[in-house]
């Protein structure tokens, strides 16, 4: 960090989150408490934003800050606030590309949680979101929060619209715990959108929306019982299975391990699931992917709550202890 | 009423309801507490059903009791439960044919209603449903329960499925107040259905199911403003808007009255809205009156609340006194 001092430097944490949910295509998502990406940021004297190191799980990243998604947000930021100075980043990927985890979501938000604790925490909620949404649309040439929005406030949220923008926080019953595993596979995020045709049945809209409605109004009451005949996808996922390698035998094993629900983790190949209890979600991690492994495919995988915090501050990069203080 | 006695004889009153309710096609519904069919059921030595008068603002129904609503379900209670007694029903409708507000489904519901109490109320709800349903389905061809299940269980409710029966009662605000404009014309169910594409664009549908959670999640919260901000149709309106003569400008007075929302009810012709105040209510009823009258259709308007007692038995036809008693 060279001369910089304490308060020139900033690292801020950003979660991987579950985007669609089975019911909310485009509109839907959760944060995971990890895995995440960590961004430091540095305010350097030259009003620019330069990427001085990539390191972590992903490392092959464009290094032009109007091209990365970290950074993307941050160059708009500079110009419009006229800012007289600028920033240096560092970026620690922990989330997977292509894994469906939301890891470009992640990057754009730990950046944007940095910088703003650079300048004094100035920008709102809403703006925050902005300059995030930015980031994210460098990696998927269209703007979609339903990664960035969890990413950033945490929780279980409806993104009702960007434009103005309106998020709702769904509460999410307190025993849910999640399992989540991903296959070392690569789904192009394009691609996975491009499998979906322009039109779809009215029929299957109908089902849907009736899921959708279920499954919120199941949060509300935190009945379990509920959400767990509400949360299937009826309408998209058929159409991006192809893309996920076992799919099926894998949504069938989280079925025999008694989840709630599974589907699809945004675009995919990772796949989700709700469960009753943490008993019960690491028994689901474990037989989802003993059914990848079945497909030839090694699997990382992770279980615990949703995450209450989203993006926030911690102490640095490689260091052992974080502050777990959240930024809002 | 013959010989009968008083235990022979049952007359259930079943309220008006507002399918579709902007955001939920096909799986939400909310009664209203005026207008409403009754029936009257007498006990017949007979094993069959007879129906013995209709009257009120619809007369010319099927009088063979398999091709009437409001008799197709007893005719098959009889069958499955091997009566050897049978109904004599006399309808009086309050509900106008072809108006939106389910009709066909208050007769249905009211007939099933006060049937049931003539055999020790021994149905379940999800039998209630079902019987109900047989008859709704003589009307429409087709099963759909946004009608029916407000109609038999009274406030709004979301009908998450049909087979198996799973409907979500879902709380409304107590300060919402209601306004219901009738234009004198009718709108054939089938030919409202038709107008709609089998295929839609998955982004309307994504924006729909957007304000769909909204609505639902304005309803737990209490939150008046997320309900306005969400209570638009941007799926199924359009289709439906060339059968409703002067639908744009009765949606503008809707909006210009300061309503949260509003939209076709059912398969229209009547609109509905939803208001923060009685007093909304009432402006907004004659400010959409005002401007079908305008495109030279007579109107009916009923304003009030939320009904949350559905269908249930009442003293008589005909009489000045009702008992107001819920049937659950």
């Amino acid at each position: 960090m060279g001369d910089a001092t304490e308060d020139d430097v900033a690292t801020a944490f950003a979660p991987a989150t579950v985007g669609n949910v089975a019911v909310g295509f485009d509109i839907l998502g959760f944060a995971l408490a990890s895995p995440g990406d960590r961004v430091e940021v540095t305010r350097i004297d030259e009003s620019t934003v330069r990427i001085a190191e990539i390191t972590g799980v992903v490392t092959d990243l464009p290094t032009d800050a109007t091209e990365n998604t970290a950074t993307a947000g941050l160059v708009e930021l500079i110009d419009d606030l006229n800012l007289d100075f600028g920033f240096e980043v560092r970026i620690e990927k922990g989330i997977p590309l292509g894994s469906g985890m939301g890891g470009s979501a992640a990057s754009a938000v730990a950046s944007i949680v940095a910088a703003d604790s650079l300048i004094n925490r100035r920008l709102s909620r809403p703006e925050l979101l902005h300059y995030a949404l930015l980031g994210e649309a460098v990696a998927t040439g269209e703007i979609h929060a339903d990664n960035v929005t969890p990413c950033l406030f945490g929780g279980l949220t409806l993104t009702r619209s960007i434009d103005p923008v309106d998020i709702i926080e769904i509460p999410v019953p307190e025993q849910i715990r999640c399992a989540v595993v991903y296959p070392h596979r690569r789904v192009d995020t394009k691609r996975a959108r491009q499998a979906i045709p322009d039109e779809l049945p009215v029929a299957q809209f109908v089902e849907q929306s009736a899921n959708l409605a279920g499954f919120i109004a199941g949060c509300y009451r935190g009945d379990l019982d509920l959400i767990g005949r509400s949360l299937e996808d009826v309408l998209i996922e058929a159409h991006r299975a192809p893309l996920v390698p076992g799919l099926t035998a894998v949504r069938r094993a989280a079925d025999e391990a008694g989840v709630l629900g599974s589907s699809i983790s945004g675009a995919g190949p990772t796949v989700f699931a709700w469960c009753r209890s943490a008993k019960s979600a690491d028994l689901a991690a474990q037989q989802m992917a003993d059914a990848f492994v079945a497909e030839g495919c090694d699997t990382s995988v992770w279980t615990g709550a949703i995450s209450v915090n989203g993006a926030h501050l911690v102490e640095g990069l490689n260091r052992s202890t974080h502050f777990e203080g959240q930024i809002r």
